[in-house]
């Protein structure tokens, strides 16, 4: 008997009917002999709705009310479900993220797990029933109800999943699972059946949208395996792991991309030490959330620094970046919109020299232009001009022989 | 500094509008030197609407879970009325039925209140908060959430005042008080200031619909004073009370006085129904609180009408009524700053018609002159200048034989 955490999101509990084919599949799981633990979010759009009404009702809305507002979707959520699988004859029990054990720090809006006591989850399996826990809460070490943020409740059943020793956390979504690359710009996009944690945290920072990368990180740091998959045509997803020793000839795995960025360079500053410390520290000090970053070869003691943010973030760089122009003895900011990322993930990448000579060579052949290039052990991303990104996403799913079939 | 619990119902808080009108009703309560703690249910029809998603989802619908569910109403409202009090100011916490101590039995969707250990709610109003509890909900002794059922939140404001000691627990709701009778059925209808608990469970089991018969029950057995009132018109409403065995005898059991007040005057205004109608509602929806109201014998088939608002209202009640002179016929408005007011208080007076006449002629050989005179069945309010009121206060309680030793 194996025990499975199976996450639902918003969409797939977005309406009375869902909920009931939700149920309907925790019914099937449980008839082929295993305990399941449920996870859930708020329904369809409703923490959006919510997220609304506070802001027609208040211009402050401190931390602690939003999270005793937002985290009110998932509650009735988790009822909502349980009463659905009253009525298929499985006996379920509800629990918010406190009754559940999720001990949080006080960071409201945005809290971190510390600690998981999941005893009367653990009862209620021993008892025979499915526990049905809220997403994304928990309670703070000030006894206040806290809220993991958006995303969160892929955090929740990976954390329950590694408390409870489970075997596996399925996180059901609207898509089937991990693509090489966006179906909708490559119609032969192949659905990956077996990929590393790493590689789909370079997939989830270099634009592929699931899971939340904060659980994928939580999955790998505590080695808890990821069934990503459909609540929609509940077939095969993609099952996320620690790296596969027999990984290696795997080379290269997926095409992402990445439209909302926004590229800023910060032009001729003196090439000496402090300089870059002195920026990104005042950027961060703006909250400021810097993806890649290029610093060029320096030419007669000046360099340029050059990176992206998302587009929401543009001006506010390039006002932070304006203010240290004295300062830093630079010449110029400069930001530019119209770009976009492309990106190529392989986790065998590293010992595979070749593999950044084919990616530039594929762009080169297709006219489209490079104007920056940032690399990991088991990524290679480029920036180039945005109307430009589909057709540079087409020709490296070929040239990489991704396409389905291939 | 006196404690006081204010009820607010469904319709009070029924959209973001709403919300803050009732956080400024809770912001006049304390700047005239109260504390207070907030009971508050769910938004508008609410309630309603997740008892239609349970049918829709679920034919079961176990009382644990409808409990989960149901009780995210007040979930909601309770944490958006606190981001309205930081709004204005004020600094206020939310709190569920458990963290605010409310401990039930485990009849699930008509829990019963074993007992209220309101700790963290007494924690916060010594740090000067301002605490607004979920109504209707507890937690049972397996630790459940529980529901009380529906009107549940007036049982939850009657017993928190009654284990804080409060002074008077006031119920707001969308009528202004307790009638002699429906006044949809009998425009004449009277609204009560003042009735014993046994007198309005008489009526409350015979038809009167507020407020919930269970919370004066528990009033009535813990002795909690009550005040039905409107969140609306914000006028004082109708206090129930312990009747008092010896209320014959006490003719006269007080003088007070309120120089927090000014005179508006609406002259020249046809003598014909609906006026007086059309100008408070008028005053009703921008939110000031009118306090006496008297109408001039008509001279001419034309009427002035006169009333208080506190001083802090008398701009916004001038230019009310100003924009109302067209549209009802009227000559002119005038506001009158330097008035006071100055009551008797009495439960006997009923019954001994000397009193008006006493109050009037002591004021006279005082050479007080009376500019407005309001009368209920227990109390004579006169206005008079603001220099004058101290000395009639002395006067009237001399008169009345209220001097210590008299």
């Amino acid at each position: 008997m194996s025990l499975i955490v199976q996450k639902f999101g918003g969409t797939s509990v977005a309406d009375p009917e869902r909920m009931r084919a939700v149920a309907d599949q925790i019914g099937r799981t449980l008839r082929r002999g295993n305990q399941v633990v449920v996870v859930i979010s708020a329904m369809g759009k409703e923490t959006d709705d919510l997220l609304r009404l506070a802001a027609d009702v208040s211009t402050t809305r401190p931390g602690r009310e939003m999270d005793m507002l937002i985290t009110a979707g998932e509650r009735k959520a988790m009822a909502l479900l349980s009463m659905a699988l009253h009525d298929i004859g499985v006996r379920a029990t509800s629990f918010t993220g406190s009754q559940a054990g999720f001990i949080t720090d006080s960071s409201h809006t945005n809290a971190k797990i510390l600690e998981v006591r999941p005893e009367r989850v653990r009862e209620a399996l021993e008892a025979g029933e499915v526990p049905v826990v809220g997403g994304s809460q928990g309670v703070s070490t000030d006894l206040n109800v806290t809220f993991l943020g958006r995303g969160g409740s892929d955090t929740t059943a990976v954390a329950l999943a590694h408390a409870l020793h489970a075997e596996v956390c399925e996180l059901y979504t609207d898509v089937s699972g991990v693509f090489t690359t966006d179906p909708r710009i490559v119609d032969r996009a192949r659905k990956i059946d077996h990929i590393s944690f790493d590689e789909l945290l370079e997939m989830t920072a270099s634009g592929c949208p699931k899971p939340a990368m904060r659980s994928v990180e939580y999955a790998r740091t505590h080695g808890v395996d990821l069934h990503v998959r459909s609540a929609f045509t509940w077939e095969t997803g993609t099952l996320v792991t620690k790296e596969d020793p027999d990984m290696e000839d795997a080379i290269i795995s997926a095409v992402t991309h990445d439209t909302d960025e926004a590229k800023v360079r910060f032009a001729g500053v003196p090439d000496h030490p402090g300089i870059a410390g002195r920026l990104f520290r005042a950027l961060a000090s703006e909250g400021i959330n810097v993806d890649m970053i290029v610093q060029n070869t320096s030419e007669d003691g000046h360099t340029d620094i050059t990176f992206t943010v998302p587009h929401s973030e543009a001006s506010l760089a390039d006002e932070t970046c304006r203010q240290l122009i004295g300062e830093l003895g630079a010449k110029d900011v400069s930001v530019d919109e119209q770009i976009a990322s492309v990106s190529v993930i392989g986790a065998g990448m590293k010992s595979n020299p070749g593999v950044a000579a084919k990616v530039f060579e594929t762009l080169a052949a297709n006219d489209i232009n490079i104007e920056m290039i940032s690399t990991s052990a088991i990524r290679i991303s480029c920036v180039v001009r945005e109307e430009q990104v589909d057709q540079a996403v087409q020709a490296l799913h070929e040239a990489f022989g991704l396409h389905a079939g291939a």
